[in-house]
């Protein structure tokens, strides 16, 4: 059994925000405590069900004082597992997939990418975000050697699926699916999308709604950066 | 008032999904027609779920044959919106921005990028995903002069904050956030979030799980491809 506790998904969202936002916010050295109040008007969640999130994971705030910045950063990453690295796989040596090869972000986050692939004759064997692009077919070999689960999909609409059956095939359990594509999957695979074409339409259609409503009148009220 | 009518948000995705499917997959000249079934199936979704959200956007399918493939696409894009070309200015030219700018699928979804800006003196001047990288002293003028009112930020985290004020001043209604950071705003302002280190801590965290539970034996089965 693992153990890591078993999360529904929106907690496991919330718990992240958290997790996110005290690291990149607070300086423990200054500060020792966060109250739930706080957290929630920066999040603009409700300050009970942040409470109630910590509580599930063994936290407990203390009257007036709020709760342990270090205790509850350590008790997400616990939670979650996020207290090692892992390797992936990038599939699509395009535009996106050299940005989340290179972005030292996700490598700070505890994102190791092993290896960037493309089947584009023009790319293999340049180096794009600090990967030299490999040929489609050492896909199995890479995963097999480097005994990588995660596998990221930036290809395009069109090579998606048969691209997502090689890295199941190959030993993937996890995938990050960047392509417009629904992907079937076996049961034992857990895959993400994320729907950036079904963002955009959600954009254009609030655009279309706020565009017959005025913004008030008199300079627009600048963003709080509180 | 809009003609755009109100949708909620869970439903929105969906129709936008509907649409992309169909869109992506089937080929009017071959079908004209296509079941809530077949595509409940294709989507992983219910089929009386995809009755209900066609039928609110005024679509009645036919007994044995189901709906007819051109409506659902022509209903699905007057609801929404996708009738015409959205204007955006993107701020930060770095590998995501460029990726977005220049990603030809978006701008066959009716995202017309107009400007890219960045404060590196570096990058202003440069080509970068089909755009010369403008100076943020710029911004202003150019989202008045094309009466955009689409923001995309793509800037590290410390500088989200202040660009999205800037966004804002300028008359950004809707703003497209890949920066980690959860940003204040005037209601009259739509946000959609990105949060692509949540999804990657959600990734790590099925990573986790799923390692402590061995996948069948015997070869991988491979994803469903049909």
């Amino acid at each position: 059994m693992s153990e890591i506790q078993e999360i529904n998904r929106l907690t496991l969202d919330r718990l992240i925000r958290y997790y996110y936002w005290i690291s990149e916010y607070c300086d423990p050295s200054a500060e020792s405590a966060i109250s739930s109040a706080q957290l929630a008007r920066e999040l603009s969640l409700d300050d009970s069900q942040i409470r109630k999130d910590l509580a599930a994971i063994g936290l407990k705030g203390h009257c007036h004082v709020g709760f342990d910045i270090r205790q509850v950063v350590d008790a997400i990453r616990q939670a979650l597992g996020l207290t090692q690295t892992y390797r992936a796989v990038v599939l699509g040596a395009g535009r996106l997939g050299g940005a989340i090869s290179s972005y030292g972000g996700f490598a700070r986050f505890g994102l190791d990418i092993v290896a960037l692939f493309d089947n584009d004759a023009g790319k293999i064997g340049l180096m794009i975000g600090g990967q030299v692009v490999q040929p489609l077919d050492h896909l199995e070999s890479v995963v097999r050697q480097t005994d990588c689960r995660l596998g990221i999909l930036t290809v395009p609409a069109e090579a998606a699926r048969s691209c997502a059956d090689r890295l199941i095939g190959a030993g993937i359990r996890v995938l990050w699916n960047f392509s417009p594509v629904h992907l079937h999957h076996p049961e034992h695979v857990f895959v993400r999308d994320e729907r950036l074409f079904v963002a955009l339409a959600e954009l254009f259609y609030y655009l279309n709604r706020l565009e017959s409503d005025p913004p008030p009148a008199g300079p627009a009220e600048p963003a709080r950066s509180t």
